[in-house]
């Protein structure tokens, strides 16, 4: 729950809109609820900006059905990240308004469309075509956000040509979410063409020694290009998030 | 070399200030210059809006006298990280002017103040009092690079009430650096307060099962507080780089 | 089979509602009985003032019920860790009485209820929702093991308030369970708040680098936090146990 | 400052015994003081029930001076670990009344006798002779922090009858500390025998394949024994200071 | 192909009972032979007194199949490891007088019963039921090699008793293999109580910090206890290997 | 695409074969053409002087058609890796004239065969029969880059003889690839009796402490045999590759 | 103290060489001592056949004084690893007859000469020169123990050769250790010869991925050659305890 | 001994300018010579084309020297690697001859200089100047190997220019071998330019999550640009070792 909405339930009470009670019912569920399993924290959009994001993985069906409906009556956008196709498919009908992004494995309820907001573009690379799926998991949460976004797919350091060529694009950005696996060497080479901050996501994409992304994570923390910063491996979610707060530094905060 | 340099150089010439042939000296050593063991790469203060920095740890006095030798001929500003007392007190017989920090074991060679930009106060935040050198690092290069620094130590999360009490201040910064090692939980409860970018750094403090830093590293990746990002053990140096980037973003190059 | 069990064989042979034969049939079972595959020891429940537990997950549900109906035999409480949903049911057509937990994955048959013992009440906290399973384990095992027992999920360090907002009751406790993946940074912030025992649970809540609760398991042996002490990854049962010695540390043996 | 403390001051005050100037001095410490490098938490006796103890590897005899000064200021016990012996020469200069027990490697400055509180005795056993420093400083935290202590060293698994010829002494202890390196199996043996909480403390005892005290550690946390519950690698003040918390488990505060 | 096999075939060329072609077709093996995908070694039997053992593991139905003909026509025993119980149902369709162990995973087909060798017994111990699959690997194959097996399971360091009730059989073994998962202490302890051999098998038996078998292995590499060797996790095979070069020790070669 | 099919190509537009609009449309892919999810980098034939390969197990059956399309388009050999047995047949449908070679996971569309170059044999050796799949991996590969090739198969270091039967051949290739799980010993033996190049390839096969390879893998990078070099567990292709560069060095690039 | 030893007080107290008062200052050691830092093991040379061994690495000369002076008195031979040439001198001048062996870092006191026991010789075998400390520690330990060793170093696998001029003398001896750092291949082709137990050393050997020895460490566990047991690296004691074990096996209790 | 030197020999005899009782002093050294604590084999130069290569690191001086003299009265090239400053100071008085280079720690004896052999030049690149050491080892090591070297040293990926500078010289080379530390990322970006052999050396330059070299080797081994092969951590002379049979490739041997 923004401080927006907040505001809005607030006046509406003034202008006659809206009865006590009911503001009451929609406010009481701050500033967290507890569903025994869960404690909403519908507050957390007021501290971070952001509304709150479900994590899918480890949740069954009918536990992110019972978050998104309080969520929902609440008013507040929904974001469920790691949200695989069939348990896509239960919740479609458990949700209404729940739109699945396949490619990001990422379902949404979009009750009001973000308000754009930031210094510029994040732009989002990927190394190789295996590492789409943790790309996209960025670029969407990105745009759920309220940031501009750009792609920039495939362009791993083998063949240099390819991230080159869009040399122009890179520098114009305000943000770069950089993501590789196998060795994740494209961040170093990036930043070191630019003076933005690089947020690297390490995935799990390879083999052997790869070790699940290990390999692609150490190489991102010892980074020879100066001011790379990582997150977890296979995390897009999480450098979307950062990469947000890194484009609103210095913003009033938009809730106004 | 920043831009800013450069067109002093450009201007003292046309101003007739000085001869072409002296111009030509402090120009040619552009874009980068091979010392046989080392390139240094003038260039660098102009794409990345920053003096290079000299890693001072595998380098011998000597190699590290050549470099700054010949950067102060360039006239730019100096930074040596990581380097020991010893090896400070025999460079300080070669390089004139070299200033010592031996709690952030930082050199420099401070031509020209660094002009002070970016949106707000990077604010250094550190668990214990172990963890202070590599928070003394990340603090003299924010410094360096031209931000306003706050300092905040020993707030770990084993007294809650220390870190709250600072409440404030921490939600006034515009970028945290959030330095502790043994579990590394701090930057995700102060993650937890505010919708600032919080940069990470694990710090190899601890013994046994702390792995070298390793404990605090893993801990911090896999942060339940969206939005940390990481850099490697101990890179006080990094986390600053980072912060400045991000400090500055959306901000006209600082060069004219 | 605890003393009082013993005890009563006895004094039914001596009151003359049992004949030496049977009472011998009961008794024979001492000091442990050779199934091939297991050697049940009846008397670890003298020494150790709990009744045995069978961990599910090694074995097949005809090596449980094989024990099952040895314990059952013996007149003792039998408790079922790691059992499976389907190896479950499979279970409750041989073993009469069991009862099925799948929130905890726990089989129960309890001939008579649990003396309730100890100081004071268990606490069982969570850090997230997907740590539930885990904490709920513990819970169990620990109302089965006659510990008074409260619960408080999702509590993590990510929003502190919904963890002060307990504060009370987390200090009225007499033992506390902590419960965290990911980084497992919980236990230290709870541990700061009081002078109670902490028994921390890493689970293996979590992805990349986590690698399957490692990241949790170092957090919580690196804490900052005094007296933070540690089970296994996802062992909840362990938990539970020790949690029960320390609430009757002091106390007479409850046999009498 | 314990409770006790701060009542004696006030009692003073309110007897004539001490100016409401000097008592304030006394009391200005609280909640915490800043001393730039560290917070020192006096109130943190308050909040535990034991006196704050510095960890004294991670800081130089300057600081640790510095932070003694304070607390003997506040006129409280001093317990500092991991104080290696030159660095314990240096401070007995800087630090009245210091104490130092090379075997433990731990300093303390005792203004008042701790009280003797908890259900029982804590005792420590050790499987090894190497393992011996570790276990001394368990032993020596358990005696400041005013519990009973036992010792029974060289106890290993490889000749169990040195164990069981310890047998009565082992089963009327309150709470046990086992200390071993290499395998790290006699936690689990111990436990076995008894219904009382075992701490076990992994040491860095051994070579290769010990990787500097991780197989002991693994070993704990796997133990097959029920309700062992580990803390870090050489941690024997942690160990104690847990103990000490299971000892008092039930007991009320014991500062009036 | 044993000693004794190419003896038997000679001398019933030589006793005409064999005709020369027909010897040739059987000794045409030798040493090896190539199918291809394999090379059968008809003369490891000879070099190292045993028969070849077929892994079944990384083999499909097909190439187990013609690797088993082959060796049938050779006239040796065959004997398959790791062999799934569907993969067993379907060779048993190829490869005539397939015997089946579902307990020890292991096929066989024995020609000639196995000639005892050996000074003594080979006693194969268990820590827990969960170990005895291994465990069974372990008898299984120390069998068909010739030696005198016996089996001691469930006898983990947890009930002490339980072991210490079978000392008896222990000390009169030849050879011990113990085999354990979790901490993997049984080793150390029984190695203890015995002036005999002892051949550790870890078993990737556990959970979490288990980490498949590896924290066994450490701890019987680390062993307190000297002179306990150690084999691969799960290698139940490998220990039967091990302990019938080591039964055999000092003998004549037994093929005469 | 190779400089012979540029040439090609342009030769058949000054003869009159070829409309330029035709030849624009061929060669507009060039130098690398964007799918939005892969950008196919046409040129690297040029500077390779070998074909894309596509890694087909990140990849969709569709984004591997999609691929595979453009590149006929381009008219240049197709070789697709890690191509499982299923996704193959869905691909045969889509995709003309693919061959399927299940042994080695590998799809190829042949559409001139590779011409023959380097200066000799490239020689396979596997040391189990478990390895057979990466070694066909990496012998395939050779044989579609157009080297001359022959293999070697279960040649382990435990029957020696069986190498050293055929040191004649291993001694006269060019180049060898030593494909080895377990303890991947076989590339020290076999580089001991040779002077030539030796990849080693450390494979998946083995269990327990085999680590998914890493033991293998760690076993190679140590060789006592000097000049052994290293690629990734499982990693036919790259040897292969690797192979092929080796055995071209000092030759004229191939394309004219 | 060997059961011999004890026949032989007796014995004397029997003829009336020995009074009841000395006998009994002697045989009340027995079972154990406790030195307090120590608990000597009088009876485990009864139990294990062996004297008690003196682990020095991790104790004080003083602490090894005051063991060394406790068996002196009990009449036993003393055996003293890890023992550096400092520590040793030191001790020479405390424990009188004290023998030192620099290559093996071994001390002893022989005050009877070990009586030659067992089916034949123990071979030491080492891949490298570097190698051979910890050889030479397997090598002295065998021969205090009473066991015929032959030595065969620097047969590492790059060069078969050297290991197969001697394959005569190795398939003569009844027990091999085999030594090797690096790959630690050694043991795979050495068992491969023969038919006889082969117990493998790894060594710290090597460096870079050689991990201090876990490399060769895991090359020996993952053993394609059957039979081969480990154990911990650079523990030449360890393996020559073992070897004594096994040269052994099925021999009367040499005590009599 | 090389096969020219041996020719040599017996080419004196035969004109009468060496007696048959001195060449064959000269020639017993064949196959190899046992120093007791090293096998030293004059035959490896024949089977290998190379001389024997002394590895200093794990040796005494003596030892060396030792070595060395009977090297040198076989009239061999000497090549002793990893030989600290001060050891070589040691030597260069027991070996007449002795040259010594800091830079790359290796010390030569060249008694006729190498023969240059190959199809073109070696090139080393670094990527930083902590790297040289490593580089330097390779270098030196290809250069008494008898291979053209060239020098690219400080050319890391975070300033791709400084490498794009010297394309041709890279394109020119035969064979290129690539140090680099931290995450290793150089030999990706120079193996995606070219059509010739990498060989990649990861270092241990690095702090925190390099891991000692870890971090680089496991992104060398994971590189998405194929035909990148690997060798140990530091293993400069294994490069140089490699690279030189490479550049050997389909050359008449090099000894007539």
């Amino acid at each position: 729950m923004t401080e927006k909405k907040i505001r809005e339930i607030l006046a509406l009470v003034e202008a006659g809109g809206l009865s006590a009670d009911r503001a009451l019912a929609r406010l009481k569920y701050l500033p967290f609820e507890d569903l025994g399993f869960a404690r909403l924290d519908h507050h957390r959009g007021l501290r971070r900006g952001l509304p709150e994001v479900v994590f899918g993985e480890g949740k069954t069906a009918n536990q992110i059905a019972a978050i998104g409906k309080r969520m929902a009556a609440a008013g507040v956008n929904l974001l469920i990240t790691r949200l695989a196709p069939d348990k896509a498919r239960m919740l479609k009908r458990k949700l209404r308004g729940l739109a699945y992004r396949p490619d990001a494995q990422i379902g949404t309820i979009i009750r009001e469309p973000p308000e754009i907001r930031g210094h510029g573009t994040v732009m989002i690379l990927s190394a190789g075509t295996s590492d789409i799926p943790v790309a996209e998991e960025a670029a969407v949460c990105a745009e759920v956000f309220g940031n501009p976004v750009e792609r920039l797919y495939d362009v791993g350091v083998a063949g240099l040509h390819r991230l080159t060529a869009s040399a122009d694009a890179i520098q114009r950005a305000s943000v770069l979410i950089v993501v590789a696996g196998m060795e994740g060497a494209l961040p170093s080479v990036v930043s070191g063409l630019i003076d933005k901050p690089v947020i690297a996501v390490p995935t799990s994409i390879g083999y052997g020694a790869s070790l699940g992304g290990i390999a692609a994570l150490l190489g991102m923390l010892n980074s020879c290009s100066s001011g790379v910063t990582v997150v977890n491996i296979d995390n897009g979610f999480g450098a979307a998030f950062a990469a947000t707060m890194i484009n609103r530094v210095g913003l009033e905060s938009g809730r106004d």
